[in-house]
């Protein structure tokens, strides 16, 4: 049975795993309505109780002035980029080679409003003061994404950020931050929300990732920029009549979910050390900073796979669902811990390590 | 207590409405959702059977050769209008004065995509073949509004539709519909909703309006404009990871009242009667050829609302909640019939409106 299966269909079929929130089912939006008034008025075009409320408790969280209700972070992002570019009448920005806006958007920065990105550091490694000090060419916006993470979530020393911060603030470059997973770095940095983005000026986060919420962002900053960013939000398209199916999800999961970061973040440490021990593999970060990370094989796609079916099938524990290969003969996949990982039996996580060492030993 | 009180609030205090679908409010969702199994897999960034079984019945519906599901209309329709502008290499489109994109989107057309705008007709009347061959700049794409809403909702004749349609073809523009109230019109038409989208190259369709869902529309055309408008859907922020609060919404509450039409449109008649009974009312247009009119009073304003407020406590209707300054000494609102109208009993609408009558003789 194992040859016929996909890594996915394997997957989908365990009954444990080690990664995420559980199901993106319906279930997930249902459970939020059934704790929520039915005559709840909805939100009307960005006005309304539902969404102003939301937009004041966020805005209060992350210290910054004001805030506003995004669909997607791929239209909030976009937005603050072209008025921090507005406002210094340069379509100029840097950002990091594998920054979401470089490779998931279809060039929507580059198509929809013609800015034009400088790619800073390499892609393999964060973005650093002397990088942002060896520009050549003057920029309106630094975006920084916090964890970086398509190269396994890596985090600059706080040290480093805020030096960052203090040359964008005396060259007059706007300092823009990708905090997607900004909930899932402040017990690594032990600083609140506020405190990080006090070094930034314009601040997006992300309620689908470890908050667990069906879609939707934040985007904050200054009074002046949010009223600049409504009409922009109109432009894109995003200024629905009714976002609150977003908006409740995001403020459900946001309480149930925020005090959770500091567990997420331990046991990924105590996860990514138990990868480790296996033969031939290895986790970027070593040691995680938040609660992802990314785990490398020393073994292409095509042989990897095979072996993560056959543990699937006999430990019943799910690992990833999407392995790709990476670079010479070896393969990756993304693992993010949340409330998935405690309902693993110890015992069951042990055997299931043991069968993979083993496995990959042999292979 | 009259005088105190705005409109709004005299409107949301009374028992019956002439007006919509109901409430917007958490119930509209939460009443989808108990019909829905709580383990139905999430649309994953446009994919999975929950939007393409969605997008397959709407195309067919519309006798399209594909579709694809966006969160805005306003997203649905620069993105339609920009494909066109690409193809032709002319950043140059029609449409009417009183256009969505031209009056509602904060100029996205403009600002997003750099489309210049020809405005056709003048504001009180609809685009004719005429307006159309005198066109003295070439253009990508002429958009047509059916009804045009802002002018009452009025349609050409289905001739004069089929002549600019075949006119278009011959000089190579591309036709779009804004049919953001196409399952409207069908009963005055009487035709197909693929019978009138066949005369179009794309079309666009709401599912907020008399369909009463939460929010959302559909964009169809033939499969290559499909499949660059699910490009430009990324590059706008629209590709959302889950849209299913408004797919789901939108497919209920299609299927529960798009039988419904041909009730609304011949309620909206016999309404706009009555309402043309009455002392310096007429309503645009004199019959309805859709559910949808504008009423007009021979007054500004200032001195209808209060008239307004005291036939809302007295009566226990509402008629409207927004009544507009319109022109010279004139005032007028929108009124679309649905679920509501027939909800108001017979002879308290009749004694409203002899009462509405008696007061604005007094006036």
């Amino acid at each position: 049975m194992s040859e016929h299966q996909t890594l996915s269909e394997a997957f989908n079929r365990t009954a444990y795993r080690l990664s995420g929130q559980g199901p993106r089912n319906v279930e997930v939006l249902k459970s939020v309505l059934e704790q929520v008034d039915g005559s709840t008025e909805s939100d009307m075009y960005g006005k309304g109780r539902l969404i102003e409320d939301f937009q004041s408790e966020m805005a209060a969280y992350l210290g910054m002035e004001s805030a506003v209700f995004f669909p997607s972070g791929t239209m909030a992002q976009q937005i603050a980029l072209r008025i921090w570019c507005d406002e210094k009448k340069l379509r100029q920005v840097a950002y990091h080679p594998l920054c979401h806006l470089e490779i998931h958007e279809e060039d929507g920065l580059k198509e929809l409003h013609g800015i034009k990105p400088i790619l800073l550091a390499d892609m393999n490694r964060l973005i650093t003061l002397e990088d942002v000090k060896n520009l050549k060419e003057d920029i309106a916006c630094l975006l920084l994404e916090l964890p970086q993470r398509e190269i396994g979530g890596q985090l600059p020393a706080f040290s480093e950020l805020e030096a960052i911060s203090a040359y964008c603030r005396e060259k007059g470059i706007k300092l823009h931050l990708d905090g997607a997973r900004l909930f899932e770095i402040l017990p690594y940095y032990q600083k609140t929300a506020e405190e990080v983005c006090a070094l930034f000026d314009s601040v997006y986060v992300s309620f689908y990732k470890s908050i667990g919420g069906i879609a939707g962002a934040i985007l904050a900053g200054g009074a002046d920029f949010i009223a600049k960013s409504k009409v922009w939000k109109r432009r894109h398209g995003g200024d629905l009549i009714s976002l609150y199916p977003y908006i409740l999800s995001s403020a459900y999961y946001f309480r149930e979910r925020i005090g959770k970061m500091d567990q997420y973040y331990r046991d990924a440490k105590v996860l990514a050390e138990r990868f480790n021990q296996c033969h031939g593999v290895n986790t970027r970060p070593e040691v995680p900073v938040s609660n992802m990370f990314h785990v490398h094989f020393d073994a292409p796609k095509v042989k990897v796979e095979p072996v993560l079916i056959s543990l699937y099938e006999e430990s019943g524990i799910g690992i990833t669902g999407n392995l790709r290969d990476f670079d010479e003969g070896t393969s990756s996949f993304e693992l993010s811990v949340g409330d998935l990982y405690p309902q693993v039996p110890e015992e069951k996580r042990e055997a299931m390590f043991r069968m993979l060492d083993a496995k990959l030993r042999e292979m």
